[in-house]
């Protein structure tokens, strides 16, 4: 059962007459076809039985089937009302929608209007949960392509240490990250790549500015690319030409807390006991209140999604889901220190995508 | 009158109790605050007479602070929940609210619908057309940082012209424009950086590749920063070593179909005649049917905003409009020309934020 087909199958079980899906992640997905709309209408109309059809700019018809679409398409020139050309396609089928299953946290509140308008007043009902599942657990095509982002982040934070000199500054060194990256042909970074100098690092969503390196500061790295259409996401934290007692404490207390979360990380183990685990370690080691985030979060078409990794999900691990493990200890005036893995569950344990060495590494 | 004001002084004209304004672009012109909450919920509250509030991520609220909002802030952590908290805020300020004006254009169903919840079920209204008539005319502060955005998008042409060299693919050029950019400390890119050579020079929307760069193609940059809130835009086209004859038709067409537009744009010009005189010009040398786009767009926080230079614009020009001007004639297998500048409406007529040169360089 193809991906379209699972969709209508869950509007059978669910009794919905048809699905709207417009975000750019859900379309790649369901279509293969991965594209930036901006603000003209794409959407795809999924129904019970009949044959789905897929809206975009005329302009971009050509690449949709290109991709593999290969039922309808309704592409539309500027000057046309795609919403109209979508009552019409409506009708041609015969359609009276009563309830219609969108993106509620996504469909702007004027495109609802215009879509309840143009499929008759329908009731609408939230399709992300559905498709939030579906995305969860990851075919063999997925894992190569999330293997090979995971290959580029690992390069990332090689081309980050290589930079490092004294007084460079940390937007320096990130300007080098992302030119070597998009040589390599990425479709994007996944995120705002972070490098973080000494105290800096202590600030788990800081920003990278004009600080410069010091020696005896921490430096934190963390970035991911797009790679034909999965992400990566993988931090490393380094010392630089020294490392103090304290420091070498906190490295080490998350490093076993990663460890320890990703050893853990098997088919039937419940999500929430994997955060408990690192944070276990961390607490024992005295620094439980300098870990205030989740342990981590699912990875894949989009850099956050399905499953959150923090301790309140009850939900078990299954082979095929993909997830990044990041604890991370901040103190202030000390700085910080996070180290992130993207991790694929399979039969026999958690086996982790990126790559880049992770035990304490002193710079020279 | 500040800003604010003038959103409450609309309102009481409009007759709406109050304005929920939730996109950063308008937080950051109503408060001065710019932040990029991603899934977290951000949002001011305007009414008639009572003072705003501003809801936020606690860890945000001093930040807010200090870009210099002195009305009330209500931060909230993530074990809360902010709706509850507005409604509580309501209910202190004892406002019952009829109508609310949202930026429906933005904000997603799930939000409207619990916003609706929070407000107890008031009517909700477009703000975004009030809003958008507001930025169109810059004041002094703005125009300042806009010039210092577009001197950026020169340097950035400047940087791309020096990394040309046979054999050098788009990519390559366009990371070390970003490089060099990211180095000077601004924000980001205000859209996808544009390098593309030879035929893809053709593609009014090309994504750059890895195509290399040989003689006699087209090089075109098109590119902008967001440098303190504020966004540039320019594009230049290059030849690279020679020109043959029709390249250079096309060429000499394009700059002056963009310099007579400039010339036009004076205070109580109509803006659709802009783009009528550019496309004459464009129409009278046989190339009509080469340039599918309208003149160019407004600049301000956002990089599309108010005014739109399409022919259909009936509204007339005045002082403090900041707009692109950017013809272009696009030949399928001999490549494309585009030529665009970031354009202030004095009371004397237009200035040209962008200064790298236009005239026709062949590079070396």
């Amino acid at each position: 059962m193809n991906r379209i087909q699972r969709v209508s199958s869950w509007l059978k079980e669910a009794g919905h007459t048809a699905a709207f899906i417009h975000t750019k992640e859900n379309v790649f997905y369901l279509t293969g076809f991965y594209t930036e709309p901006h603000e003209r209408l794409m959407g795809l109309f999924i129904f019970q039985e009949e044959e789905p059809f897929f809206v975009c700019p005329g302009m971009e018809a050509g690449q949709a089937r290109s991709a593999g679409w290969n039922h309808e398409i309704i592409g539309y020139a500027d000057h046309e009302n795609p919403w109209e050309l979508i009552e019409k396609a409506l009708k041609k089928r015969n359609i009276s929608i009563h309830t219609l299953a969108v993106e509620k946290d996504s469909i702007s509140l004027s495109r609802a209007e215009q879509l309840k308008h143009s499929v008759g007043g329908a009731q609408f009902v939230s399709a992300e949960e559905t498709l939030n599942q579906f995305r969860l657990i990851k075919d063999d095509n997925e894992i190569r392509l999330l293997k090979e982002a995971a290959k580029l982040a690992d390069f990332g934070v090689e081309v980050g240490t290589a930079a490092l000199r004294e007084g460079i500054s940390e937007v320096e060194v990130l300007a080098q990250i992302e030119y070597e990256l998009k040589k390599k042909g990425i479709q994007g970074m996944s995120f705002s790549t972070m490098v973080l100098f000494g105290e800096k690092s202590g600030q788990p969503h800081g920003n990278p500015g004009t600080a410069t390196l010091k020696k005896g500061d921490f430096v934190l790295f963390d970035l991911g690319v797009i790679l034909d259409g999965y992400c990566s996401d993988i931090t490393r934290t380094f010392a630089y030409k020294t490392i103090n007692p304290k420091q070498e404490e906190i490295y080490e207390t998350v490093l076993q807390a990663e460890k320890a979360a990703i050893e853990a990380s098997k088919p039937g183990v419940r999500i929430g006991d994997l955060d408990l685990t690192a944070r276990g370690i961390i607490e024992k080691a005295g620094y439980g209140d300098y870990f205030p985030h989740r342990l981590g979060h699912g990875l894949g078409i989009s850099v956050h999604e399905y499953p959150s990794m923090s301790q309140a999900n009850d939900t078990l691990l299954q082979e095929g889901m993909v997830y990044t493990i990041e604890p991370g200890i901040y103190v202030p005036e000390i700085g910080g220190v996070r180290i992130e893995d993207d991790v694929h569950v399979t039969k026999d344990g958690a086996v982790a995508l990126t790559q880049y060495p992770k035990e304490l590494i002193i710079l020279p």
